[in-house]
């Protein structure tokens, strides 16, 4: 039995797409349960169109929700211990459930997360991981917009935990991971991905692959199993392929409906778009995982339907049926206890990035 | 007429690719002149195919080639006064060229380009502009990575010199202006990327829309004329954006030839999918521009054909005849009249990138 904690009043659309998604993923792994946290009113009556989901279903109304255009510093004061999205991170730091997700704001999500669930040990900085599609299937890519800028030892905490998830995910032995860097020869500034690979290389773990640098090309292609690069650089990445992927399908149906041919080709061809249409279905890789707190979150995008929501769930789950994080925390203190604190982290730790 | 200054021994190909595209241009833009620079036994027999293009063209043996896995200190050590990429620069420092195209190798190129032809007084950093096909047309987006990280006044640099480019390909009289920036609120570390924004909007220029912060899914939906970023994350944009257009190519190539009803759709569609292909060409779009010289140089992709390196050196025809340079020294003369640079550089000036 996996339990997951849902905050019903996340996302632009709320409960109306938070509990059709819900019975979706009931019917596809029947030994979920829902914890599922939201004001009564909105939330019971989208509930009672489900009686099969209302059984495997604990409702806890709650007051306060955290609107969407809330700062993350006034979601913390003004909602913590008592939000839906408090609640549902709260259930999995006390153990009632394994994982949490929302479709809330992510700086607010981001900032809850950490105050109640707290980083891991060894960790300085979470990550944001997003689920990439390629042309040999997913990647994991991370940091992308936890925090901007990452040293040389941050960038290495990102690979242990990417490598984490993808064992987790998909079952490898030794995914390979890259770091995201630029082909220019001999530039400065660069030094922080230079050194983490240099360490990376040098450390030669089991359970990872390091392939090297790779760019921003190499994403889509799927040369790496894990691409780890800092929070500014990952997020541009990853809006920047939302957006060309988007303009593509633009293009794509207007010319198919420009001219008498086109439009008979494209009755023929229905079949085959269909196909291309769920390749760049971006909901079905909806959902940021958290990575490197004490606990599993996810964060969905607020404006998905069901169906990418029911996707965000499913993450969290079989991540959790996975055991993500014992994999995290082996590889973490594997990697420490060849490499002492002492001797890695010479500068002070860096702040926190939300406050 | 428009004199251009050509590095035939640059790109993956040579001259082979380097002659005919000069062919292509001379024939679309008939007042245009060549200087050719290469080793003669390489170029002579390509440019002897071509009668009509010999005699608009002066070709100039240079006995050194600058290797495209050439660092660009080596290149500059070896390759200074004598190479075909030296000489073809030398001769817009000279004045014998308006501006210099070259597919050689982005890091020698710009070594030798600063070298040669300096930065302009006011400009610390050098950029590279890419022009970024978009919804609405094209955009400029800069730094696509000369240089690594970009403090306040860098960027406010860039997004004058983006703003001029734009003004030049697109007679434009007052093209927007977006720094691309991450949606996360709250986050530390953008301060330069804030601060450029301030200045930006007090500055408010005759010749520049400042439209504020865009994401990386704004640059595809042409949000602004001009996108401004440091070179890391600028040239992360650009390489995944390339990326995911080959990604979709070939998923859209796989579709459309797995079923016979597909693949008479295809036949049908044919029209459509060379509207579409021509779209996403990104041939067309070929050519970097290093800003902030004084001096025009494009950089053509090594990899391209004949069509692409042509639509480079068409892009030098234009901006040259579109008097890029002035446009560029009046806007720098008028933003640093209102700012002075005793106010505007507080800290001290930072390195160049490239050694």
């Amino acid at each position: 039995m996996i339990r997951i904690s849902i905050d019903a009043m996340g996302g632009d659309h709320g409960p109306a797409v938070v509990i059709p998604a819900l019975m979706m993923v009931a019917t596809r792994r029947p030994d979920v349960r829902f914890k599922v946290y939201g004001r009564s009113e909105v939330v019971r009556p989208e509930l009672d169109k489900f009686p099969k989901l209302a059984a495997i279903t604990e409702f806890i109304h709650c007051d306060v929700a955290v609107r969407m255009d809330d700062k993350p510093s006034k979601a913390l004061r003004h909602g913590r211990w008592k939000s839906s999205m408090w609640k549902s991170i709260e259930a999995v730091k006390t153990g009632d459930a394994d994982a949490c997700v929302s479709a809330g704001n992510t700086g607010a999500l981001m900032a809850m997360s950490k105050f109640c669930l707290r980083t891991m040990a060894t960790i300085e900085r979470p990550a944001i991981a997003a689920i990439w599609p390629t042309l040999r299937g997913e990647s994991v890519v991370l940091d992308v917009g936890a925090t901007i800028g990452a040293d040389a030892h941050q960038l290495i905490d990102f690979a242990i935990l990417g490598t984490a998830m993808a064992r987790a995910l998909y079952g490898m032995d030794k995914p390979t991971v890259g770091l995201l860097n630029i082909g220019v020869e001999e530039v400065k500034g660069q030094e922080e991905v230079k050194e983490a690979g240099r360490l990376l290389r040098e450390a030669s773990m089991m359970s990872m692959g390091y392939h090297g640098f790779v760019e921003g090309d190499d994403i889509g292609k799927g040369t790496v199993d894990v691409v780890v690069t800092e929070g500014f650089a990952g997020n541009i990445a990853l809006k920047t392929a939302e957006g060309t992927v988007r303009q593509i399908s633009t293009y794509l149906r207007a010319a198919m409906s420009r001219t008498l041919m086109a439009r008979i080709g494209a009755v023929f061809a229905k079949g085959a778009f269909n196909t291309l249409k769920e390749k760049m279905d971006v909901r079905k890789a909806n959902g940021g995982v958290f990575l490197g707190l004490n606990g599993i979150v996810v964060k969905s995008h607020g404006g998905t339907d069901d169906e990418g929501f029911a996707a965000a769930i499913e993450l969290a789950y079989d991540m959790t049926r996975n055991r993500l994080l014992d994999r995290i925390e082996a590889d973490l203190d594997l990697f420490h206890a060849r490499h002492p604190k002492s001797s890695l982290r010479p500068a002070a730790a860096a702040g926190d990035a939300i406050e």
